[in-house]
């Protein structure tokens, strides 16, 4: 598979809040061969970067930096790399090669820190935008995401619908609820408290990152992306079998208390999640996916998609808690209303979140299906054609289960 | 209503870890008149005190150490004091009077800090027990509590079966499940790493307490204790109309965005919980909490109750994820298998976990009833007895809105 891997100097960039940066750069790999109009942008989710596929290698390819979608796209595979042109872009705020707080601002010749303007998913849009007219694709076949990444499909149907024939929104929303919001927020809280973050100035050799803010704050994110019952498969209430981690440190009741599995889990993830990310570019990015509405500047969902006439497949997991199927259903109902020829197709599992990273022979079929014939594809299924099935993803009031 | 406000000296007291303290103290309170047969211990949940009922005032009585049961506990309330002799004690390791990591080791005359022994459910039962010994009460009709105050009195069922009549659980179950140990070993992760927890030496004039850690810590707890729907019905993704709290620091970018209702709610109760509780016990209570086990030194939960001849009602709420109606379901089976005479009494509710402080409607009336005529009252449900009910609220292995 041939795989393009660049940064394109976008200049000067104004941001959505009113503010503007001298040069955007924008980092993006690209699959395939374009032939004029088999380009497929697919949107990273919230700490994911532009490597979707392809050799694992190379520096801080750990977690979604490496090769994150690396069963769905490809040749042969459900985005099929010898049929269409994918393109990824790591989007503004983050640091994998798009500037961000990271990055050096060049007025200064040092790193933006919280100077960095505030990111909204618009402004990942607009980046992606300039950055395909940079590579002359003047539309667009499909725009493909995952959670926010699916925010970020979203806003490309409001912003450009006359540019994008068809968008796939996987385990996505219009918006967030509070209760995700309330965890973002804590996760925030986490990273602006630990010292070391330092009002965001953190960067150059021997001052310490705000590492365990930045691990708190993704250990959330994990609890957020599992379900119990995956949790309970995955981890139950197991002793990890060995002396707690001494990465965070431990109350000296720790020593006689198990170390759990899970605990151990995340212990794991929070501390390869430091080496891989920076504190800053996770408030930005959070703030990015927390503030986004589709309906912003419109009346309402539907009035907001009103002008797109492509086609849309909204994919939701039954166990996922982020980002539920019966925001996805509401969020079709709005497609619906506004006469988007749309299909909800529920994948049933128990992985919570994460389903649409680790359960590609689920996702894969209706993705493939859906990109070559619309909604009429033949691995594609819609909530709206079984009766029994739409009462049960529509939004309940209360639920034993609902949390 | 007549309330007895003291503190008693146990002496000498070996805790379940196998270390001793000099002398523990416990701080209750009781109401109502001992007539020999008309004793209920009542047990508070994680964060609570002894101040179940009765005047608002004092110093340190702010949430759940101002009078936290006061709708249900009471003269003509469902655990009616002009009937019961109603005692609450303060469990070893908190701060409320009993002695914990804050009391002074009077070995060294300074905070025990982390010094203090490791502390368990058992320990908390043991305490009680010593107590109503030094009170001259030799058996109960009842033990009542909620949260993890339902594994205090499952305890009592276990540890001193002939000594209880009716055991009323709410809110609780036989043991918390991995997504709730994740999010509490975050929440002490959170104030192991604030560096004014200093290993758990904070105490004295002029040092600063891990106020953050703790905060965090709580915010983590609220969370738990409400449901998607409650939050969305009580914030939504309102803006709180005004400027951030400036209790945490924030990033810069907070200017931009709203400072959301559910984020003002919990910067409050994050604000107004480390006036009130030290952040060792909050370790020390959630490791009781979290290490808990019904059937521990048992095969399992059934037999672990076998030798409980009493009644048992236990409370459970639809929307509660932190313990949820399945667990309960689970336990109520344990006990039908023990030959426990059990109803489980579910409460439809949207209010998530902190459902059995905030409905005294709905929790009132089946707790008198079962309090004066045992499963047979007339306000008492069994899920056991509707079929339809029970595989509802069975446990399940996936389900659309299980998180």
């Amino acid at each position: 598979m041939d795989v393009d891997r660049d940064v394109v100097s976008l200049g000067s960039f104004e941001f959505d809040c009113g503010e503007t940066i001298p040069d955007l750069e924008v980092a993006y790999e690209a699959y395939g061969e374009f032939d004029g109009d088999n380009a497929v942008l697919v949107c990273h989710a919230l700490t994911g970067s532009q490597h979707v596929a392809g050799p694992h290698d190379g520096p801080g390819t750990a977690g979604q930096a490496r090769a994150w979608w690396d069963d769905i796209v490809g040749p042969g595979k459900a985005i099929d790399t010898t049929e269409y042109y994918v393109i990824c872009a790591n989007v503004p705020g983050s640091c994998y090669g798009t500037t961000g707080p990271s990055s050096t601002n060049p007025e200064t010749g040092e790193p933006y820190g919280t100077d960095f303007p505030a990111v909204t998913v618009a402004d990942w849009t607009e980046a992606q935008r300039r950055l395909l007219d940079e590579l002359g694709i003047p539309h667009l076949h499909a725009v493909v995401g995952g959670s926010v990444g699916g925010m970020n499909v979203l806003e490309w149907a409001k912003q450009h619908p006359d540019h994008v024939r068809r968008i796939v929104p996987i385990g996505a929303a219009a918006r967030l609820d509070p209760q995700c919001l309330a965890l973002d927020g804590i996760a925030r809280r986490a990273i602006t408290t630990d010292p070391n973050w330092n009002g965001g100035d953190y960067y150059g050799e021997d001052r310490p990152d705000p590492k365990y803010g930045l691990g708190l704050a993704r250990q959330l994110g994990h609890v957020m992306y599992l379900s119990k019952a995956s949790m309970e498969r995955k981890f139950d209430r197991r002793s990890a079998g060995r002396d707690a981690s001494r990465w965070f440190p431990a109350d000296r009741a720790a020593s006689f208390f198990p170390y759990r599995d899970v605990e151990s889990y995340l212990d794991y993830q929070a501390e390869n999640f430091v080496e891989r990310f920076d504190a800053n570019s996770y408030l930005y990015l959070t703030r990015a996916m927390d503030n986004y509405d589709l309906s912003a500047g419109f009346e309402g969902d539907s009035d907001a998609l009103a002008a797109f006439e492509g086609e849309a497949l909204l994919m939701s997991f039954t166990a996922d808690w982020h980002f539920t199927p019966a925001q996805a259903e509401t969020l079709a109902d709005s497609m619906r209303a506004a006469d988007v020829d749309v299909a909800h197709h529920v994948v049933d599992s128990d992985h919570g979140h994460d389903a649409f990273l680790v359960e590609p022979e689920n996702v894969g079929p209706p993705l493939a299906a859906f990109l070559e014939d619309g909604t009429a594809g033949a691995a594609v299924t819609d909530t709206a054609e079984d009766v029994e099935t739409e009462s049960q993803y529509a939004p309940v009031h209360t639920s034993l289960f609902s949390n």
